[in-house]
């Protein structure tokens, strides 16, 4: 039994293990295993078209009758800065040459939807049992439609000031982002990513400030971390590196080759990618332009610079242009099948907490 | 029963609690105070003279009978730099100009002693049962003094690689400093503080990683986090911030003060007061010189050019100019004497864990 059972119960689960939306590096394959074992799968459509979305949630209702959680961004797409722009094509200017590219043939573009009205269809339609953000949330119109269509909403918050405000909001449960956590920091109410805490800190401190459930996410990655959340206040933990290596999951080689020899040491938060500070493993790009540059693109403008070097990269065999999204907690992670896994972590940490 | 009982066994104490040393906040009174309660009390002496430790040390062998913990930076100084330490003084003429202080009369100083002979041979006299080091080890004659003096030797781990180079060169136990620990980093094998793990991704690394016990930092500041590290795997914690406010420690009325309105997001890693990056709450010379400079003079010489500064704004009763360590689980502290507070964290995380 867990000590905590209000989030199996607000979302209709067995195990309190969330799955986290990886945004490039999964698609409907890991939300599936995860949820039918009886975790929380997730669907990340950031990077999504909607038709693709409606897709891969059509799939998601075929293969399991299980809860799901829908994953979008709320960011606002900022207006094209020409001069920055420019400064940052100059400043890659290198390796374009490297790899034979125009940069004048490169197109500028945000990469990354954000929840709009077209999006909220998909949920109004598909009806995902959860509906979780990322920076935020969207406007009080979108999110009653989120909730009038019967989904409990969730999002990331990094700070307590954070958490409070998306309780104020309506949230029915927080996602306590601390700095280990891989990937894009939630962060929304500032931009100042040098005092942000761990999770150690950050989840007991989110855990006596608001009163709806916390999920807890940074650094989580094995079962030693899940009983250390529940100990912390957690009602739920989501875990996000561990399942990239997952036969389900769609990294891409090279991450997979990275996750392999992953450091506790090796993770910094970079925003040379996407224009918004998310933590992944050093490589090339991120140790020669990074690992935060002025020059990058607001979020998701920087995107589009990128594209064309990993892509050629790639194709090469490199990752030194790929994003490695990665928490801190890389190295503890498997390449079991993600529903094994997730039935494990679960058991384990029950064992480990004297629960079993 | 504790989860593990290696420490308690290793150091011959009841509780695996030992209080974090915090040079310029404590004396023998916050020692006596937590080694008294059964756990284990630390006389910082970095910012001693040889005659000072050898008196606290007596007071502290006077008033209890239990282990304590001597502890001891292990930097090397540095050759001073003019350019540097020019350029530091001419980014705080203008704070100079304020107390009407003339730069030219203030010197130039260490202001840390790292651990030599003499402080060896103050271990030799007095014998305490632990003796820890921050910033790596001394050299090998040194550390093969104060283990035939007697002593458990301890020393922080910032990442797994800091842990096994430890365990090689001989530690009992090992301390993995998480990134939310307050003061300072005891980072001694690089200097990237950008990817230094956070405490919930540290530890089970560093556990996996050695083969001694593992004490873990950063973070912790009441029962939750003692039951979250025994379920990572630590065999004891280190608490730092949380005694800040006891009554025992000589913390001043401004850190104090600063520390009674502390939020999870309100530290950042400043080497403005030393040279060496270390976790405090910001104030006006971290916002405004820092938090990280590079004109900062190498620890500890930039301790020099603060100094005065400090002297005159706390007598004008400000804590613009002063260290105010702190983890980032700061407002998770409380007032209460740190010896009742060593018990009740303890035997509250024992009733958490479901031990007691």
């Amino acid at each position: 039994m867990w000590p905590d059972t209000r989030i199996n119960a607000l979302f209709g689960i067995e195990l309190p293990i969330l799955q986290a939306p990886m945004a490039g590096s999964q698609g409907s394959e890991l939300a599936i295993a995860v949820s039918e074992a009886g975790g929380l799968g997730a669907l990340p459509c950031a990077l999504l078209s909607i038709d693709k979305i409606r897709a891969e949630m059509g799939i998601v209702r075929q293969r399991t009758s299980r809860p799901v959680n829908l994953n979008f961004f709320t960011h606002t797409n900022p207006e094209p800065d020409a001069v920055r722009e420019a400064a940052w094509r100059k400043r890659l200017a290198g390796y374009y040459a490297e790899f034979a590219l125009d940069a004048n043939d490169i197109p500028a573009g945000p990469g990354r939807n954000p929840f709009d009205d077209a999006a909220c269809e998909v949920v109004e339609d598909t009806k995902p049992e959860v509906v979780s953000f990322h920076f935020g949330l969207p406007d009080q119109k979108l999110l009653d439609r989120v909730k009038a269509a019967g989904a409990k909403v969730i999002a990331s918050a990094t700070t307590v000031a954070e958490a409070r405000w998306l309780e104020e909001q309506g949230c029915d449960a927080i996602i306590a982002q601390g700095a280990e956590a891989g990937g894009h920091r939630g962060i929304f109410l500032g931009d100042d990513i040098a005092s942000q805490p761990g999770t150690m800190a950050l989840l007991p401190q989110v855990v006596d400030a608001v009163s709806v459930p916390v999920i807890a996410a940074g650094g989580i990655a094995d079962h030693r971390g899940v009983a250390a959340a529940f100990m912390l206040g957690a009602s739920a933990v989501q875990i996000g590196t561990a399942y990239l290596q997952s036969p389900e999951a769609t990294t891409g080689p090279g991450h997979r080759a990275a996750l392999a020899e992953a450091r506790d040491d090796r993770t910094v938060l970079t925003n040379v990618f996407t224009g918004r500070p998310a933590r992944g493993l050093v490589n090339r790009i991120v140790r020669e332009a990074g690992p935060i540059s002025p020059d990058a693109p607001a979020f998701p403008l920087a995107t589009g610079a990128i594209a064309p070097l990993r892509k050629h990269a790639e194709a090469a065999g490199s990752a030194d242009f790929s994003p490695l999204w990665a928490g801190q907690a890389a190295a503890l992670g498997g390449t079991l099948p993600a529903g094994e896994f997730t039935q494990r972590v679960a058991a384990e940490a029950l064992k480990l907490m004297g629960r079993r």
